[in-house]
């Protein structure tokens, strides 16, 4: 007896295994943890402007963006700047607070020709002269970007070929502006890299993803939506950037024409108690749910011992640091969606607010989901679905 | 032949009207756009400080921010921050940047004994003299927090025992911090008005209204995701509003103890072309789109006419106002959408930014949920499923 080569099957841990070392020959953000960030680095002490304008758009502004929200509190003086919307009154009010002729564009595009963020070049371009003296360009080594920046003799960092948007955050893409800001890049980089090798050894992160993967892609049609809760604010930006991950990483067709996709949902605690939450307890059991919890703030503002008139009923949150409320915050709603039964639910802990930390987390992310793609043989790394809405743009642009 | 009283069916419109007129008796916020704001307008002319800071979390703070963040380049010079989570780290960084010397504090709680809200109260305490000079109070009547209020001789306002957090933008809670900062609050509610004699007159909207709550609520096994995707950066605390309104409202278990709840996602259109987009285009067909445009931005940023060396494949967008371009890249991602013909989506259009043309999306929205609500055959305005996590938490922190 014979089975089509094809059918559907989700195969052994090990056969997965077998399949993500053969695809880190050939998928590039694999090998990003052990890059030399010497030039990274030499280049970052130069700048000397205070406004940093990143121009970019999806991949090329999100990991960035989520690195910078976790650790704003730990970088230079400098003000880093995001602008990715062609809304042209966002675009204005964002512009209004950068002191232009302060400022260093960093134009990041993987293919060179994203129109969201050559159409912001060109708009600036009429503000303030654009050059090699505020500019510089992180692209693909043979973009037209790239012609560009050569032409304008102006400094160029690479995107790996092989490395996707999506999958770019530990390449130059987030490397250099996190450098400019002050950040530890390297300590990023071993964040990286103990998960990176954890994995690749079977050790600790080996077991914790496939185990993680195979529940989801096993229980994907009855919980096909991925919930995660982060309890901090910081985490806003890592949220974001994991829906991109997820959501465009495995919404796809697969090998078998069936339309694949688990959809993602950012929250944050305790804000979203008083909003998403009741959906969560009372609604159709179709969601999974991952808290992520930071074990220690390192910061030590606490309520202080104050009775308020008419508010005596809760003088039981005095004394209590802000640090340890947010954590027994996350641990009641975790206790009460535990006590629920039916609705599957983990827990991450961040040990500290640091760049190794964050790290960690967001490498063992883009692992669980090469690893989820693989169990659902599709293509992890590539966007066929959003080139129809290019094409119908760029006819109505030029027709 | 008879049927059990509570069997699921899902009603005539007729029916349905006819419970919402009902239910208009005893829930508040369908009565809110015909309010006397004159006390509202009388004092927010009073307002002598700088930085206006509102304490509050969920309901007391997400229509405020949906508003204020459409409207932010309109109003006056003074600076709107909101304090919400208990995150001490984000709480530092915000608290940073305001001149708690020439700050308003404005308490906002329902219940009045909000854990989030108390504990901040409590700690700006220990940071600056709060008193009835730099500190007012929007709650119930008869709450523990107007007894604060009161003993302090602090400036109160009131929230309707019959309007829920969710449904209070358009109440005090929002009008008082939107008059402060110089938005045309009368105009806010001609918005609401509009839409609300037009649903109860059975015109327009009420076509529009029913016809769309019926198709989701038909359809809402299949299509349990309903997606809004807002071609505008300024509708970002409008989806962040929706999400609240949407799943909290409609997570429940109804009469028949059968778990209803369908899944709110907000998008930004074009960012997130750059990220979610692909899932909703390959992904699993269990999403219904709604896509938000503004018809005319009011702004006239252009693209220059400039040519880029080695980006001269990109010319075409020389000339073209940003306003034009972001409309056409809905446009592209609309029709690319349509043309798969499996996937349920409409467009919402609004005419220009403005206060009376948000108030109508958002009071449109907010009689779309309570239609849908009665469909299902739940209680759209209370919260039940939330209780668990707060008796767990007060346990903890007392015992």
């Amino acid at each position: 007896m014979q089975y089509t080569k094809n059918f559907y099957q989700i195969k052994s841990n090990d056969e997965i295994f077998e399949k993500i070392k053969e695809e880190k020959t050939h998928i590039g953000y694999y090998n990003l943890p052990s890059q030399d960030t010497t030039e990274i680095k030499e280049f970052a002490k130069t700048v000397k402007q205070k406004d940093i304008v990143i121009l970019g758009i999806g991949g090329s502004s999100l990991g960035t963006y989520a690195i910078h929200k976790f650790l704003q509190h730990k970088e230079n003086d400098k003000k880093l700047h995001f602008l990715e919307t062609t809304d042209p009154l966002d675009m204005d009010y964002k512009i209004g607070k950068i002191d232009l002729n302060d400022a260093l564009f960093i134009v990041i595009s993987k293919s060179g020709t994203t129109i969201e963020t050559v159409s912001i070049l060109k708009y600036l371009h009429s503000l303030v002269k654009i050059d090699k003296e505020n500019c510089i360009v992180i692209t693909e080594s043979d973009s037209k970007l790239n012609d560009f920046a050569v032409h304008n003799e102006m400094k160029r960092f690479f995107i790996p070929k092989d490395v996707g948007g999506r999958f770019s955050v530990f390449s130059p893409v987030g490397l250099v502006p996190l450098a400019i800001m002050g950040l530890d890049i390297d300590n990023i980089l071993n964040g990286c890299k103990e998960v990176n090798s954890s994995f690749f050894e079977k050790k600790e992160f080996y077991d914790e993803i496939m185990h993680k993967a195979r529940f989801i892609v096993e229980n994907k049609n009855r919980f096909n939506i991925n919930v995660i809760f982060s309890y901090s604010s910081l985490l806003e930006g890592f949220n974001k950037w994991y829906i991109q991950l997820w959501g465009e990483s495995l919404g796809k067709i697969n090998i078998n024409m069936t339309k694949q996709g688990l959809t993602p949902i950012g929250l944050l605690g305790p804000i979203d108690q008083h909003s998403f939450l009741q959906l969560i307890v009372e609604g159709k059991r179709d969601k999974t749910v991952t808290f992520i919890k930071i074990e220690d703030f390192q910061n030590e503002i606490t309520i202080p011992a104050i009775s308020l008139y008419g508010l005596e009923e809760l003088d039981y949150i005095n004394n209590l640091p802000f640090k340890k409320l947010i954590n027994e915050q996350a641990d009641a709603t975790i206790e009460a969606i535990e006590s629920l039964r039916d609705i599957p639910c983990d827990v991450i802990t961040i040990n500290r607010v640091d760049e190794y930390n964050l790290a960690k987390l967001m490498f063992s992310y883009q692992l669980l989901t090469s690893v989820v793609g693989k169990f659902v043989q599709i293509n992890t790394y590539d966007q066929p679905g959003v080139e129809t809405g290019k094409i119908i743009l760029k006819e109505k642009l030029q027709g």
